[in-house]
């Protein structure tokens, strides 16, 4: 790396600690960057450090958010939104997923993970306490009338699914459980598909 | 890009900006940063302000350097390199995948780009004066004992290779200029190759 003098050298191996960025990209990433206006370099850092420096959990559904809660949940308060109806899902971005569709007027909350005890992720470290002191309420009561577990349909999300359940049970609170459908994608050859995306496919089927 | 509130919204887009980051990677390496310690982020922020910043073209052969002179043309005035035979690169990222051969001991003319009509980069618009001003030394007296054009074997490189060789002939320097082999790669299995490279391997070819 010292072919390009230390600050380059030191550039390239900031990105090289980012993550899918290996050697040859984070060589191109740097010489852009030197080839880049002063100013705009400057925008990128500032961008950077602003968004870690600003970034919040909504307080009342944990998404990264700029304010105290995030514009969902205020639409949920307002009455726009179904604060009622919450959908589990595992990260911000699976949450803007669904919001893209356009099609979901509930609210969310984001567990911010999986369990995994490979990764020696457990209960305790995703906001998993979080969303079960927001079902429960202030008072005791049950604020939701249906909790959607959208985690993924990995062996991690599954069982943080399965987990959510016990949990609702435990509890024994007053909400409607569901799970929303796995089966074969659409444009998706059901040749190519797996065995057992295809169980699943047959088994949640439903009449037309 | 508002589901995640301002901040990270302005970080993907500044992720998105650089080259090779489409959107799903720029918002990965927001998470990322996002999730990352204050003090790493603002390490990031800092090694890319001050590569832009302190980025300086070696006064001699033009490649990216820290200091006025770059290591390898000070190796040169030190009589450790042979600072008569210059190899003429496209950049900067050229001249290390030659160092890393360890097998050169000259030193380089780094052009910043190749001519390239379609793209409307010109003979002015890469370090071609600086070459030629090199060559032809202060007091007029060529300083240089061989040339060798290590260009690209694309459309451009071929063609700035050429224009360089009609330049030196011009001025009626007396130097050797010599161009890189073009053939087979090591490793390479001559039926995956193209034409050109074969006619190429093949009209080059050496005495055993």
């Amino acid at each position: 790396m010292d072919y390009y003098g230390a600050s380059i050298g030191r550039l390239i191996e900031a990105f090289r600690s980012l993550p899918g960025i290996g050697t040859k990209s984070a060589q191109r990433l740097a010489f852009h960057i030197i080839s880049m206006p002063e100013d705009d370099v400057k925008g990128i850092a500032k961008a950077m450090t602003e968004a870690r420096h600003n970034v919040h959990f909504c307080k009342c559904c944990c998404t990264v958010t700029d304010g105290e809660i995030c514009p969902i949940c205020a639409g949920g308060e307002s009455g726009k939104r179904n604060k009622r109806q919450i959908m589990v899902v595992e990260n911000s971005r699976d949450l803007a997923a669904y919001e893209k569709t356009g099609r979901y007027d509930g609210v969310y909350h984001v567990l911010h993970g999986a369990i995994s005890p490979m990764l020696g992720i457990g209960p305790n470290d995703i906001r998993l306490r979080e969303l079960m002191m927001r079902l429960q309420g202030p008072d005791g009561e049950c604020t939701a009338d249906e909790v959607i577990i959208a985690t993924n349909s990995s062996v991690e999300g599954e069982s943080t699914a399965m987990y959510i359940v016990k949990l609702i049970r435990t509890l024994e609170l007053p909400v409607k459980i569901t799970r929303i459908a796995s089966g074969v994608p659409v444009g998706g050859d059901i040749e190519n598909i797996d065995e057992v995306t295809l169980e699943r496919a047959l088994k949640g089927r439903t009449e037309l």
